[in-house]
Parts: C-alpha cells; sequence; structure tokens
C-alpha cells in the first residue's frame, strides 16, 4: 500500500494547510544544531523566525480584522507541522505569537489589539510571556510580583528573589516587550492575578530602566531560544498596559470585572490561554514521528547476528524484541495525532465562539491537560526508546535523536507540569466541569463529590464478557474496557473521598494518601479518550485497505494499553488469569502482523526528508556488508 | 540519625579506598561541561586524565609486578567513585586503563606486559580498544576486520566501510596505538576473532600510513570523550602485536592455543574483559546517586500550592505522588549499590585466581550482565524522574542534571547493549551456566534445554501463603516471592522451548516468539540477586538504627518491584486480587515511613558537594519566600 493513502487519514480537516507548511518546511535551510554555540544558534533561530514571519502560518490564530487568518485550529496545526523541525524555532514561534501575541488577543481588549497585534505578527515587537516566577510555577494563582495601582498607572515589582520571572522565552536577547503576570492590587485590596504589557528593553536592545534581565544559560535542548530572568524594581506603566478583557481598573483606582469571583476570573483568564497546552501536545507528537521514522527505517535495514540455520543475518526489526519497543510506541504515537486532531477541532470550535458554553470549556480544559500530559511523556519514552534500539549510532549527533531527545525533555513539565495537569484532569470529572468547583477547597470539594456520587458506589460485577481470546481484539471489547475500567477507577475515588470526607480527618492528608488514585483517574480518562479518538477515525475512513491497515494499529493501541496496566484487569477481576496471559501474546502477534507494515506506517507521516537526513540511513552499511558477503561468496565458489 | 552510620555500610570492603578517591576528587577543579565545545572539553578532559594518571587509581587493576596496585575489585570501585565527577573523565580513564589497558593485560602475555604496561599506566600511550565496528556491535564474533598472517606478520585490514571500526575512544585525538580485534586468518584459515596492538598515530600525532581516522563527532553526552572511527589499509604489524595469551601464530604461520574450539577460545576471551561492563554499572548507579540527591533536596525545600487549611505552602517531597517519583528510585539505587559490591567481590576474587572454576566464570559474566542492563536502564529511568522532579529548573544546566542525563544516557547501549545482555543472562541460566553451551546453535540449545528440565515442568501451585497484608514487608516472603517467581518463569520457559524442539518449527521463529520470555527470565533472575544482596547486606548491619532505616529501604524496593510485575504475580495466582491491591497501598506507607529519612539517604552517599553545586540548591528560593511572608504577615500585625 502507498502511504500517501494512510497520509491522507493522517492529515484529515486541516490536510491542505499541512501540506503547505510540509512543503514550506522541505523548502527551508535546516541543520542540526548540536554542535552551534547557545549564541550562534539563537541567532539562527532569530533569523529563521523572522524569515517564518513573512508566511501564513503566524497570522493563522489571530482575528482577521487586524490582518490575522482568523483559523484557531489551523494556527495549532501549523505549530504541531513545524515540530517536525528544529523545535528551538517551533518554541520560539509558540513564545511570540502563541503565548505572547495570544496573551494580547484574548487578554487584551480593541485598543491593545490595535495597538500591537501588527507588530506582533509581522515581529517588529518581539516580546514574552512573563507568567512563571522562580518559586511559583504550577501555583500561578500565587505568583508574587505585584502591579499596584498608583497614580493613573501601575507600579510592576519583584518583592524578592524568587518572585523574579524565570524561564522566560524571548527574554534574555531578542524581546523588547512582555506580558506580566502579577497582582493586581488596588486601593489596597488584592484582585487576583491579571496580565500587563510592560516593556522591558529600549530600541538599543538595552534593559529599560527598573528592568533586570539575565540568562538562564544553557539548557539541555532548545538552546536556540533565549530563556532569561525579569525582575522589576517599582517599574512604572500606564493604566492602558493592563489588558483588561476580564478586569478593568478606572482612573480612580475603580475595580471592575464582568466576572464578580476572583478565583472564577483567574481560571476564566487561564483557560483562555491553553491554545499553547494544546500546540506543546501536537509537536510533542510530531517529534515522535520523527524518531520513529529514522528508528523503524534504521531496524527495517540493520542485521544483527545469524539466523541459526543459515548464514544470513538477521535484520534487526524480525526481532520480537525490537518490535515489541518500537510498534506499541508507533500504534500510541497514531492514537495520540487523532486524539490531537479532536482536541485541536474542539479548542476551533469554541474559541470560535463568542460566549463559549462554560462547561464545555472546562471539559475542553480538561482533555487538552490529559492529552498534553499523555503525548509528553509518550514522547519522552518512545523518543529514548528510539535512541536505545539505534545503538551506539543513537547517540551521535548526526543521527538526530539525541537533539530531539534533548529538545522535547522539557515537554512534559512546561506548559504545566504533567503530574499537576493530570490532577486537574480528575478534578474536573469529579466536579463534574462545574466551573464554580474551580474555587471550592478540598473539604467543600470531597463533600461535593460524596453528594455527586451517591449511588455510584456498589463494586461493579466485571463487564467484560466473552472470556475467548478473540475478544481482544473486537473493537467494541475494547473501549468497553476503557470505560468500564475509567468508570470503576472514578467512582472509586468519589467513593474514598467520601467516606474520608465524612470523617474528622486533616482534609489535606485525604487527598495527599489518594493522590495516586486521582493520577490515575486523569490516566485513565484519556487513554480512554485517546482509543475512542482513535477509533472514531479508523471508523471515518473510506479507503479499504488504508482502514483495515489503521484498524490493526488501533487495536495495537488498545491490547498494548492494557497490557501496561493488566495488573488493574486482573486485581478488579476484569480480566480473568488466563486471558490476562493472552493480551501479552496478542501483542506479540499485532506486532508481528504489523512489522511489514512498519516501513508504510512511519513513511505516512510524511515528514520532509531533509529531517529525516540521519548519517547511518545514507550509508545503509548493512547492505554494503550484504553485498560483499554476496561478493565474497561467489569468488570462492 | 547521622548519614554516616549509613555511608559505612554503603562503603562496605573498599571503605578505606573510596574514602580516599572521594577526597581527591573533593580536591579536583570540577565545572559542569554543558557550554564548553567538543575541543575544549576533550582538552579539559584529557588534561585531567594526565593529572588522574599520577594517582593510585588507575594502577589498582595492574599486577605489582609491573608496578600496578594488584587490587581488581578496587580498581572497579575507583571507577564507580569517579562516576560521582564529570562522566567524561570516567569513561575516558575506562578507555586508557580499563578497556585497552586490560586488554594488554589479560590477552597478552609477558612480552606485551613488560614492553606496554608502564607506558599505559602513566598515559605515556595513551590507547584505543578497537572492538565495535560499524555493521557489528553485539555481535562481536563477526566482526569483519581480518589480520592475516603473511612473512612474520600480520596485515591488519578493513574489508569495506560498514567493517570500520566506530565509536572508538580515544581514536579522533589522542590515542597513539589501539588494541585492534580482528579475524586471525593463517594457512588461509580463519581462527576467529584477536587481538593485534596496532600503533595508528606519529609522535607528531598524525595517522601512520594506511590508517585512516574520522571523528564521531558531537555526542549526546560525553563529549569530553573523543569517539571515531578507525579504518585500516593492508597495515602491516610485527608477529608480535597478536596479544596472544589465548592463542600464537608460530614464525612458519602454524596456529596453536590452549583453547582447541574456536567459540569457547572466543568467549573466554570476551569473559576476561567483563571488568569494563562492571565498572559501567558501578558508574552508573553513582551517576544515579547524584542525581537523587539533587533532586531529594530540592524537593525536601521547595514548595508549592497551600494545604487546604492554612496559608502554608507544601513542601514538595510531602506529596504523595513526589515521594512516588523519587523513593521508590532512591531505594532501587541502594538496592543495586549492594548488587554491585557482591558483583565486584566476586569479580576481584575470581579474577584474583590462576585457574578461575569455568562454571563461576560463566556465572560472573551472567551476574555482570544483568547487573548491568539493570542498574544502566535503572540509571536513565531515575535520572529522568529527577529531571521532571525538579521541572523547569531540572532542564536548566546550572542545575547539573542535563548533563548527567546527556552522559548517562548511552550506557545502556554500551559495554554491551542491554537487550542482548539479559539474552545472555537466560541462556546462561537455561544451559547451567556451562562453557560448552555457549557454542551451542538454537536447535542444540534448546533439545538440552527439553533434556535439562525434565520432571521441572508441573505448573507450581501458589506457593506465597499467609495472605495478610503485613506480609508484604516480611524479608523472607519477599525473598521467596521473587525466587518463585523466577523458579516459574525459567521452567515456564524451558518448558516452551521444549515443546517447540520436539516439533517441526524453525528454530529461529522458535526463539524469537519467546524472546520477551527470554528477557523476562534475564530481568527476574536480576531482581533477585539484587534482592538478596541488599538483604544481606542489612543482615551484615551492626549499627541499630541504620539496619532498622536499611531493612524499611530494602522494603520498599521488594514491594515496589513486585508492584512494577504485579500482574505476573495476580495472573499466576501468586497474590490474590485483595493482596495484590493492598501492594500499592504498601509502596505509599513505605515511602510516607522513609520520608523524614530522605535526605539522610541521599547525604549518606556522601558525594563532595562541588558535585551537587546545583544553583537551585544554592538560592533555595523558597526560603527566601518563606521569610519575605513571615515580614509581610508581621508587618500587617
Amino acid at each position: 500500500m502507498e502511504p500517501t493513502a494512510i497520509t491522507d487519514v493522517l492529515d484529515g480537516r486541516w490536510a491542505a494547510l499541512r501540506r503547505t507548511v510540509r512543503e514550506q518546511l522541505a523548502g527551508v535551510e535546516y541543520r542540526d544544531a548540536s554542535d552551534l554555540t547557545t549564541e550562534q544558534h539563537r541567532t539562527l533561530v532569530f533569523e529563521q523566525l523572522h524569515a517564518l514571519a513573512k508566511t501564513e502560518g503566524p497570522r493563522l490564530g489571530f482575528a482577521r480584522e487586524y490582518g490575522g487568518g482568523g483559523d484557531i485550529g489551523g494556527s495549532v496545526v501549523a505549530f504541531e507541522t513545524l515540530g517536525f523541525g528544529d523545535l528551538s524555532l517551533m518554541v520560539k514561534a509558540g513564545v511570540q505569537w502563541g503565548l505572547f501575541g495570544g496573551a494580547v488577543q484574548l487578554l487584551g481588549t480593541q485598543r491593545h489589539h490595535e495597538r500591537y497585534l501588527a507588530d506582533i505578527m509581522d515581529l517588529t515587537l518581539p516580546g514574552c510571556f512573563a507568567m512563571t516566577e522562580t518559586g511559583h510555577g504550577s501555583d500561578v494563582q500565587h505568583l508574587r510580583t505585584t502591579a499596584t495601582f498608583d497614580n493613573n498607572g501601575f507600579v510592576i515589582h519583584t518583592p524578592h528573589q524568587s518572585a523574579r520571572k524565570d524561564y522566560i522565552g524571548n527574554a534574555a536577547r531578542d524581546g523588547k516587550a512582555a506580558v506580566v503576570f502579577a497582582q493586581l492590587i488596588t486601593g489596597g485590596q488584592s484582585r487576583g492575578v491579571h496580565a500587563f504589557m510592560v516593556p522591558i528593553r529600549d530600541a538599543q536592545g538595552d534593559p529599560l530602566p527598573g528592568v533586570s534581565i539575565t540568562d538562564c544559560g544553557r539548557k539541555a535542548g532548545l538552546n536556540g531560544v533565549d530563556n532569561g530572568r525579569l525582575m522589576f524594581d517599582h517599574v512604572r506603566v500606564p493604566r492602558e498596559a493592563l489588558l483588561d478583557r476580564y478586569g478593568q481598573v478606572d482612573a480612580d483606582g475603580t475595580y471592575r470585572s464582568p466576572i464578580a469571583s476572583d478565583n472564577r476570573r483567574f481560571f476564566t483568564m487561564l483557560g483562555t490561554l491553553i491554545r499553547g497546552r494544546v500546540s506543546v501536545a501536537g509537536s510533542a507528537g510530531s517529534a515522535a514521528k520523527r524518531a520513529l521514522t529514522i528508528a523503524v527505517r534504521y531496524a527495517d535495514t540493520r542485521r544483527q547476528f545469524n539466523r541459526p540455520d543459515d548464514k544470513r543475518e538477521v535484520v534487526l526489526l524480525d526481532y520480537q524484541a525490537h518490535q515489541r519497543k518500537l510498534l506499541p510506541a508507533l500504534a500510541t504515537t497514531y492514537a495520540l495525532h487523532f486524539a490531537q486532531e479532536e482536541l485541536t477541532a474542539a479548542l476551533h470550535e469554541l474559541q470560535g465562539q463568542a460566549e463559549p458554553d462554560e462547561r464545555r470549556q472546562r471539559e475542553l480544559e480538561s482533555r487538552a491537560a490529559g492529552v498534553k500530559a499523555l503525548s509528553t511523556w509518550h514522547t519522552t519514552a518512545a523518543i529514548q526508546t528510539c535512541r536505545e534500539a539505534c545503538g551506539g549510532a543513537g547517540y551521535l549527533a548526526e543521527n538526530l535523536l539525541t537533539t530531539l531527545k534533548a529538545d522535547t525533555d522539557v515537554f512534559t513539565t512546561f506548559e504545566g507540569d504533567n503530574t499537576v495537569l493530570l490532577q486537574l484532569v480528575a478534578k474536573g470529572l469529579l466536579t463534574n466541569y462545574r466551573s464554580e468547583f474551580q474555587e471550592l477547597g478540598t473539604v467543600a470539594m470531597a463533600r461535593f463529590v460524596a453528594e455527586q456520587f451517591v449511588g455510584m458506589v456498589t463494586e461493579r460485577l466485571p463487564s467484560l464478557g466473552r472470556d475467548d481470546p478473540d475478544a481482544l481484539y473486537d473493537r467494541s471489547w475494547q473501549l468497553q474496557a476503557f470505560e468500564d475500567r475509567e468508570a470503576h477507577v472514578l467512582s472509586g475515588l468519589a467513593r474514598r473521598l467520601r467516606r474520608a470526607a465524612g470523617g474528622e480527618a486533616d482534609p489535606f492528608e485525604v487527598f495527599n494518601n489518594a493522590q495516586d488514585h486521582v493520577l490515575r483517574v486523569g490516566r485513565v480518562h484519556t487513554e480512554r479518550l485517546v482509543l475512542q479518538a482513535f477509533s472514531d477515525a479508523v471508523g471515518r475512513c473510506a479507503d479499504g485497505d488504508a482502514k483495515r491497515l489503521l484498524d490493526r494499529v488501533c487495536s495495537l493501541y488498545a491490547v498494548h494499553t492494557i497490557n501496561e496496566d493488566l495488573a488493574w484487569f486482573l486485581a478488579h477481576g476484569r480480566l480473568t488469569p488466563g486471558r490476562g496471559k493472552a493480551v501479552n501474546g496478542a501483542v506479540n502477534a499485532l506486532c508481528r502482523k504489523l512489522r511489514p507494515h512498519a516501513r508504510t506506517l512511519v513513511d505516512a507521516f510524511a515528514i520532509p526528508e531533509r529531517f529525516l537526513d540521519a548519517a547511518v540511513l545514507r550509508e545503509e552499511p548493512d547492505r554494503q556488508d550484504v553485498q560483499w558477503r554476496h561478493d565474497q561468496a561467489n569468488a570462492a565458489s
């Protein structure tokens, strides 16, 4: 089968855009940056960013009335596709247009849009998204930086060193301004975190008075991005610097907001910013695709050890152990691709609406959190596996995996730490995505959970029937297994919290002792969404051959995922011991069946060849060796 | 409790040497090399190597009669301790004194020792260990480089590009000679792989005629080591270049060997070289200790999110999820430490004997393979976990984890690919470590296995009694669980191979379809050895407080390992579903109990402070924040 038949399925709704961006990428100079100095790499990436600013991609996410493309989903797809190339460029673009530009668009109002958006889009105004502080990253609500209203303006101040803005992209070298998140104080009262447009460098590129900028220095990867630290010493900005969509301050200092509750306003503001999180999930997927393409192509030609019965050496991918390394990772990459596409579409729909439904907004945030966590952890693990599967060659920069590994490593903890994100997913499920429960403390939430889940507490009997091995390959059985697990794990957690909430136990201890259970809820819920998305995509597939192949890939994802959590299915009586053992056999069988299609499945990612130019694939050493042995045999006979 | 009480237990048999090397390390200049260019880092490391050559450590592994220390175990311990510092220096030292010098000592004879050892020890002769070829790494027996006897000498030749020597440390820049592994051909007949001392550079540092040297370039890490590629175009060396302990060639070309079988000779030669593998396992452990020390110290001070009931923020290590990340990894690091010490002692005893028992030699090789595989995989995973547990800070070079991660990454695939090594463990168990079975093809081995395991084939009844949760904390129950699993998995594999060997199935397919089972044998056997070693160390412990603490750490290792493989225990009826669920609870409970001792347990590693000088530990940002909030509260009241 031609890989293009699969590519068409993968490309989906934004197919034309994906093709365009791939073609653009294919025309861009690319070099692995591992031997560049930090300064060389930053210079290169900033040049590339200027070139990118001349293309359509960066404008896609902005409103048409300011020169944007008005295609929110498209902007996420563009970032995802950029993930095939230098990830420093992707992240730098994400900082400029996704985070900095996105904050201005989503938290600002017309005057900010008119004043800034055009300059942001064409890179006249390179900027920062200054949210994280050294002491507060996950707990954004308790940032320490203050913006105190005074004399028709605000004074931005960093009270102590651990309140400095940290890891801020574009800060160390190129940024001229920053959207700074700070506690808004007016009339002696804190109104919670708000965003302010703060100039940080003058025309010569020197820090403005009161602004201290330091460099985060060398990082594991992404060294083309100039991450830095910002400190503010009573820096004055005008009243208009407040990005005031969700909170305004009058000239006399009166605070007004369309959202009365500080907590709800905070979560509403944060919620608008999930595009960055969605984009990270997408580009993590692209990085995994690239690593798998390299590793599968290598494994498909590289040979080692003779077959016992003859002198031929065995191709690596014919070993079961090698299949088990790469093919479940490949299937998971496919599954996450379709979940990502569904997530992108949901984001596109919702952020396109003037008044998005709040419950659907919370659901979207939860889905974004879950998919981001699973996608980035998967990418870290898959690239590690690919590196090891290429042996010593995988450790050399010339084979591209080392840079991929180093660049993507931070994805699991930036744009939301994955462990925190999975808890957010669980909280959403427990509170049924009601925004008012964002504000609940632990005790109140436990009480609410207790009420909500009354009647859902009886241990359900094993519901996964059909004790024949073929059931493992049955999509409806697979879906049922994932759904059943989710429902049971969630109701078990609710029951546990209800029991605890009724007692005298310290509420922190109650939650903390159940934290593994909470994280499990986030994971199994998201895995169910991912399987559902993959299954739906297979269902939509028109091409019969492509559909049959993808159906098998989907089964491998499902069965592999069950196998990874087999203890749960056994301990909860969902699978008999005999059936449990059969799950591992089914993973092996599916790997064997997919092995001949492995090359097709990676080629279908349609990654421009210049990003796959690993030295070890150019040389094809084992082809030489096969030829040499053939010649020797001929000479001897 | 003072950490020193634990340090004494960890230091064990080579305590004095460990202290000496730590003191030396503490006095050596150290800088994280992540912002050095490749050339700067290589220069620095080579200078440090010269300084190291003036100390006792490098001489330890060589015989006293040539100026060595005659302390084989001590030499391994010295490498292990070097692993606290720059791993490029450790690897460069390992190449020079462990691999290159070790090959001369172990494969050469008196004339080689007299001629080379002094120069190797004092670094007058920097050299390479040129074994791996681009096309043959794991399958050393089928290297393509030839050494053809001709006119009282040998002609070393690389027949085609994929037969070039690859990833060779010391080759790209500093090596003057190389021990080259090649197929010895004399009288038109191949005698298998032998080692030859081949000069590669002249006094000016230029490649000698016929020798082509290229640079492997930038790597993920270890960029202070100059890995390169060597090709030989009919390079003549004298007859004495053959390191001829196991095979001699007379002036007329007659081949003689004390070991008649080519296969057995090959495995005997390889077997002498396991010291490098043992050293890698040890220094991997040191790297994990260093990463865990940084991550635990950070988690012990860093705070995030308020407690629901008050304004204090929670210290990271008080979160169950954070404990689950770091403490089982810490317990596993302890377990592997004691397994490593036992391995080192076994190596010391055996290589100290003139005529080591062959079965014990095979057992030692198997143990080295298993511990190396588990130790290096653990290190890769543990450092990744530590990186993530430090969030964005973990991604900055100034916090040292990024370099640790990048440097150790190759450990899983060099000095034996871990997947191949675990198969070697299984093969040893199946053949009962009999050396003659090293030569067996797959079919013959399956037949042998079939015979050996007759009578061992009945499915054993669950033997893990005591269905009370306390049993999980009982050492004898834990050991029994590990032993029972090992016996069952091994006999299951034997049964499976016997069934297959009796049929008409393709022997490659038989083995290949059971490869996951084979790998599992290697893993569960080694895990049992590791638990046994830890348990024995606890038993030897004289200090009561230290013993109680280590006993709990040992339990965490045992219960965590069972939890990771819980599906097996459930599917094979070893644990009831209820007991299975209790295992996870026991991991949580042990983490909670060990949490107050976490700092003690990492400080006990006694790593010189200069290697722990992470910026984020210097700054202690959350201490500032606590002070600031305290001051604010005072000012308000």
